[in-house]
């Protein structure tokens, strides 16, 4: 890009969290931002498994990128794929081939999903990043309950009402607490042949409890709370193979249709452009101002980066640490600041399902109704803009109130190669 | 399927407004009916350009089918493809090879996009029938607005920002009014290179006017409130081809990316699945209470039949004609009724987009605002279940209010091989 204005360029790759923090931050400045995102619009990332439990339609948690910065006229937002980056002629270039110069350039890559070099399991067991990822989960969970409505063979009926999530960080609770509630709740009301008692939810951790980033007692509510919700919950669960209809963990062999996969995540590539050192999770070391080791000009921000907490352990992926670290680099490149970031910790929340969540924000520890309600405020408080925070607030309270989801749609062509026999009893029946 | 109840067993083929009617008409009465439909949601169609268009999200005007009939335990909803219909035996046939038996028969199996015997046209010019199609028009409309945005080369430009709507009738009209709304409001808010000046919106019309079925002053009314849009209403133009990029009519040749189909539709395969006559439009023709000629226990409702109205004419395909057939065919089934059915018109609206609309009640004709109104109020008041009506009232006040698009998302993967040239000026420009 030519430099018409003669003002600082800064290239922001990435509009999740870090990114989009950064470019509020250097809206209205003396800088020209260019934004590049794969998608047009910004997902709230902390909410994708409502949509992939048809609690919540998409554009309730996702915006364009475009309507953010609306009256910022020195922020252009491209739709673009970033390819590589020429750091010896301060270069980035995209997937058509275009360069785009910067004087400052801002990594916000995010993260994908990571199978531990079994990428062959991605084909059975999703991931859950995008809103795309989300909307093929629904599709996967709606249809399996469909399928196993007029499903006739037993095993192949079972299987299908089983629903298997790896992993017990914030996400896996979250889908499992949400699987069990939707599952449960529509197959008792809208189902003939198949009840509650048919379905199954199991959620696999390696370690030894879930949410393992939240201290012991709040753990053992969470995993209380899932099994109230009739979620079985395995620790010391690791998974060996995952292929077409079952998971093999060392202890079981489970026969499940519908996988989920939110056990591992890696960095996207941005250290590969770079050409520096990467961490075993694919991030990138920065120094203590989060300037990419050797690059004075790069920062990278969130899930993309490595980047040291106190006593040096890697701050955790989370929204809060790549939207403090994007304002920080707005402000380092805007002069304003310097030196050290610092990672204001106000707590971590999960929530299980309806009416349960743990809530530590450091001395204060709960779980239940209350940690819920305060789950439920902050992230409505935290969605992008007005209408997006209404509209998530109305959902969720008509689908409170009415024991609904609002968002069971089955979209995409469905296949109907699967032979029926003849007779279809109706009344229910189960092992 | 065995019949265990010894109750009539009524298969319903098609959950659109015809077979909900009759379904919801036959619930907890002493009938055993089986609803089958290839998708798992019912969708109110009249407001599908709005989310082909940004306004709503799917879920807004689709709610899953097994949800309408919770309460009603001798209503089963199947989610499956009917392949063909056995009349010697009684027997539906599905996909898979699954048989079920049926006492009674309503095909209301609805139409689709016609092409006039030039299908390689729909690769070019996507129809708007499904929730699927919705959401292919709308990420076609917005990736040629980012597209445009970064596109240097003038022609491309132009045909990127060029939109031709083919089809004059209600949805034509609906369309081209919504994509002119959509592409100039967003275009002089969002975007830095585009002016909403550069943006083209053309409907083509085969005929003399817009809304042929509707009296010749509203059709003026229609075509003058489009011109106010800045929508180009081009009369007397039927299309003799459509291509990649283009469309050919007669007089002139249209460079556009973005083509959508509004011109034609003809009835789903049901007449070829009995091997009866059909009229040019693909329908079964039917006697005075909706069986099908020669089979008593058959009968077909809404865009699948040709049912004789007041003159000989056929019934107009509209969701009021499908809906009161519906009902009146359960009622013949209950043996609560015989004779004619009687078409009760209540009129016909019609909107063109913000603030207009054309409605033709008999003797009450208006356009305008109260009219918009008025259309507003029948839609929001005709869609399924509370919530939906709850939830577009909402976004409608709010899209009114902030002439935002709440639904502005591109799903799905987008291509990035457009090759751009180096420097890219950050000013604005148009031809």
């Amino acid at each position: 890009m030519k430099n018409v204005s003669n003002r600082p360029r800064v290239v922001i790759v990435g509009a999740g969290f870090g990114g989009l923090a950064a470019a509020k931050r250097l809206a209205g400045k003396r800088v020209d931002v260019t934004l590049i995102d794969r998608r047009n619009h910004h997902v709230f990332q902390p909410l994708l498994y409502q949509v992939a439990t048809a609690g919540l339609s998409p554009a309730d948690i996702a915006g364009p990128i475009r309507g953010i910065f609306s009256r910022a006229p020195n922020i252009r937002v491209l739709l673009d794929e970033v390819t590589g980056v020429n750091v010896f002629d301060g270069e980035v270039v995209l997937k058509g081939g275009t360069k785009l110069d910067y004087d400052w350039l801002i990594l916000a890559t995010g993260a994908r999903h990571s199978y531990f070099g079994h990428d062959e399991w991605s084909a059975h067991a999703p991931g859950l990043k995008s809103i795309e990822d989300a909307l093929a989960i629904r599709r996967k969970v709606l249809l399996a309950l469909e399928r196993a409505e007029t499903e006739t063979d037993q095993r192949m009926r079972l299987a299908l009402l089983t629903f298997v999530v790896v992993g017990g960080g914030p996400t896996g609770v979250e889908m499992a607490g949400a699987i069990a509630e939707l599952a449960q709740r529509s197959v008792s009301r809208d189902f003939r042949n198949i009840t509650p008692r048919c379905s199954r939810v199991i959620l696999l951790e390696a370690g030894e409890r879930v949410l393992p980033t939240f201290p012991p007692e709040l753990s053992r509510a969470a995993e209380r709370s899932l099994e109230d919700l009739g979620v079985e919950v395995r620790l010391r669960a690791p998974v060996r193979d995952i292929g077409d209809g079952y998971v093999d963990t060392a202890k079981e062999l489970i026969f499940a249709r519908t996988v989920v996969w939110a056990a591992g995540v890696t960095a996207s590539p941005a250290a590969d452009w770079l050409q520096v050192d990467k961490d075993r999770n694919g991030r990138l070391f920065v120094e203590a101002d989060l300037h990419v080791a050797g690059h004075r000009n790069i920062f990278a921000i969130g899930d993309t980066a490595n980047a040291p907490g106190i006593g040096g352990a890697a701050l955790p992926a989370v929204a809060p640490v790549a939207k403090q670290q994007g304002k920080f680099v707005a402000d380092v490149i805007l002069g304003r600041r310097s030196g050290t970031f610092i990672y204001r910790d106000f707590g971590n929340l999960a929530t299980i399902g309806r009416s349960r969540a743990v809530v530590d924000m450091g001395r204060l520890r709960m779980s239940g109704f209350i940690a819920w309600l305060t789950w439920s405020a902050a992230h409505v408080w935290f969605l992008i803009g007005f209408r997006s925070r209404l509209a998530v607030t109305l959902n969720w309270l008509w689908n409170y109130l009415t024991y609904q989801r609002s968002a069971r749609l089955i979209t995409g062509e469905v296949e109907f190669s699967h032979p029926q026999p003849r007779s279809q009893p109706l009344e229910r029946k189960c092992a």
